[in-house]
């Protein structure tokens, strides 16, 4: 029984804020409950759900897999922020501000065991198979945030090592969700990696809209200040390509820029900003963009479903390639 | 085929100085190799090994799930040390001295998901059993170090809430081994409990004969300084002992000493170690710790097997209660 895209979110969203994570030692719990509850727009989640719907599957039987998930995500991020020295996560403190550093390490560690725990609701004949794509998943992800830290001290980070980066810290967790949904759904072998490959591909475009926001967003929708990665001299695509193009005078003005002898963070952001624009970026993030949601939409295209039950995932994601925050 | 307990120890040092763990990117994984194969006694695999040979049970089929529950509890000393601020693990320096907090947490991190890998080479039929068994210790162990953590704030804890933080923190995951290796073997439900049952209650001893050692150990044979507990506030259950049997004089002096009135460690160490041994803590430790190793033998008594089957694990367990270090 195929269930309408909203019908989805709010069954996401019902059982994310029904769940009773407080237990004891209530310090090693609360965390865990704040971090999770704390709004984010549960796509993950839903992408599994979505991905059993449309093959038919049972979305109660991959529900505890899409909260596995979930849980899953917002683990990397609570061990993310403490790494990053990372203040705020969704306008409010992270979990290292808001109690202390060992206190994220250790409600961290509490809450992937949780999200094992969650896994483990797999249908049973179904178990070992989900169980290693997503301990598979977990360890990509691990390795992205390790090339992710590793770039900080990298100057000639190259296009090809920035886009396995991404690949692997954001674009194959979304892959694997809709893998886990399709699974439980018993959908047939080569239509469940046609859709991981969507969702990588998806989720490669969806990294490079965020590097794009950061710099081209429109702050009142953004919500917050451009500029976040140009001032944290973050090497997102952007940057990469950048050097890439520029010819000597501007390659000089971006490494000055970079190297901080440009003191003041408005005067930095516009110089970057403007030599981005001055090489087309704009313009050519954007058709990148495009080619990797080209390219993703080509491996649903593939999948031989009726088009009608490919269209809640369609309406996701063209929501999350529109959005502007 | 039942083994010898040297064969067994020989089996699990090879599989894990064989193990293959260095992978891309290397600043993840090296620190990983370096952590699992810095020594340590692998007494948690011999147990899984030991209760999977004396059901009859097949020692290959639990070495993965050996090597993982290895693996968890390196882990688990990765992530310790960056919240004890411990700089030394084994005689050299812990991952976050070595190299530093961010590539310990990470690198945990990823450790945690190989242990998983590993844990899911379980035979198929047992897999969710042995998962289970193994997710809701991993939860033990980190709602166990957050009490451990909670106590060095809380000036009243009592004996009770004590033995049940050691019990989560340092019982738990030996009775899991012998409980594991045992689920592999197929042996009677009953007979897994009572090996459990056995696990958790030497586990208590161990961790008493721990506390012990720290005060009363013989330096020479101990390998270091005693009296880092002591030193450093620690609530072990000498402390809390004390603190319930001292007159007002020795709680006055208790009381000094651990509020570090007494300036020089050695003078803090006597001080405090002279009022236990007032208080015979000294014996009273070691009949506390037969009162635990009695009623752990009371259990192995109960299983139905030849007794020439449980020589291995009567063995290695004398060994551990004997020893120095």
């Amino acid at each position: 029984m195929p269930y309408t895209i909203d019908e989805l979110i709010k069954k996401v969203d019902d059982q994310i804020s029904e769940l009773e994570i407080a237990g004891d030692p209530k310090e090693l719990y609360l965390p865990v409950e704040y971090c999770l509850k704390n709004g984010g727009k549960r796509v993950r989640p839903l992408l599994t759900l979505i991905a059993c719907d449309m093959f038919g599957g049972s979305v109660s039987k991959a529900m505890p897999l899409a909260v596995g998930l979930e849980i899953f995500h917002n683990f990397t991020l609570m061990h993310d922020d403490i790494m990053d020295q990372a203040p705020i996560r969704r306008g409010k403190p992270a979990v290292h501000k808001k109690w202390d550093t060992n206190t994220a390490i250790l409600s961290g560690d509490v809450m992937f065991a949780l999200a094992y725990q969650y896994m483990l609701k797999s249908p049973e004949k179904s178990l070992k198979q989900i169980l290693e794509v997503f301990n598979e998943t977990v360890m990509q992800v691990c390795e992205g945030q390790q090339y992710d830290m590793n770039f900080e001290t990298i100057d000639n980070v190259t296009e090809a090592e920035y886009l396995n980066m991404i690949r692997l810290k954001t674009a194959v967790l979304p892959a694997s969700c809709l893998k886990i949904g399709a699974i439980v759904a018993e959908a047939p072998e080569n239509e469940i990696q046609n859709l991981y490959l969507f969702g990588e591909l998806f989720g490669l475009g969806f990294q490079l809209k965020d590097d794009w926001l950061d710099v081209f967003g429109d702050e009142e929708v953004f919500g917050k200040k451009t500029g976040g990665d140009i001032v944290a001299n973050k090497k997102t695509w952007l940057y990469i390509k950048a050097f890439e193009l520029a010819d000597s005078k501007q390659n000089k003005k971006l490494k000055e820029a970079f190297s901080n002898q440009i003191h003041h963070p408005e005067e930095k952001i516009n110089t970057v900003k403007n030599i981005y624009l001055q090489l087309g970026l704009n313009d050519l993030a954007v058709e990148h963009m495009e080619k990797y949601y080209k390219r993703a939409f080509d491996y649903l295209e593939k999948i031989k479903i009726p088009e009608e039950s490919k269209s809640n995932l369609a309406y996701l994601i063209n929501k999350l390639i529109e959005r502007k925050s």
